[in-house]
């Protein structure tokens, strides 16, 4: 539908349908196991430097900046492939994800809680304890 | 961390950590495959309901509507598991796809653009005809 090849230099960028406050959320999958590892935000800005570097950048919402996946726990994110979907307002990285920990509780995935009889049980281990990773403890 | 075990009846809606307009973002992931299909909205009628029935339910931003996915195309979503994320604001679903079609322009999923060298390239067939899907061809 339409043309489906687009742009030079960063034209891409503008083909993402940024929200109001010019941001995306993004799905973060681990490359290999299919592992959805978190959910989170990017600006322009950050999507630009994880394609440009390839390693994943994100928009903290709370703190109202950019970071760089791993830049305090070392547990950064190499990015294999970046892809966008239909409605061209989420994106989906494909990460190998260091040390096998994405989520700052020390487990693999952020996504550790099931539903289950109406109850959210924490079904995954936490691999390494947070205040190791992190150097407070 | 916590009591990780949470609740009775509705209780565990309250769990999650609703945006102010009551919304939270949902991935769902195809069960099996582990393809991330989709991202998604869901507010609290939308998360009971997917619970309750094991059928997925969404909030349409735009339409400001309640829909049950698949209830024009036929491409329902059978829900296997529901996960939450360690900020509780973000849902993870995984599912069986009917049809094996998620996307509204007839494709498996719906992130069907991969960036190679700042452009985006649809690399995902159309598996039906929306036309056809949608019943307006």
């Amino acid at each position: 539908m339409q043309s489906e090849i687009r742009s030079q230099s960063t034209e891409w960028l503008d083909r993402v349908a940024w929200s109001e406050d010019g941001l995306a959320p993004v799905v973060t999958q681990e490359s290999g196991s299919g592992k959805v590892l978190m959910l989170a935000w990017m600006n322009r800005e950050a999507l630009r430097l994880t394609a440009e570097t390839k390693q994943a950048f994100y928009w903290s919402r709370s703190r109202q900046a950019l970071w760089r996946k791993g830049e305090q726990s070392g547990h950064t994110q190499h990015v294999v492939e970046i892809r966008l979907d239909c409605d061209r307002d989420a994106v989906l990285l494909i990460v190998e994800q260091a040390g096998g920990i994405a989520c700052h509780t020390g487990r693999h995935s952020c996504f550790f809680e099931r539903l289950e009889r109406d109850q959210w049980i924490a079904d995954a281990a936490i691999l390494k304890d947070p205040a190791w990773i992190y150097g407070s403890g």
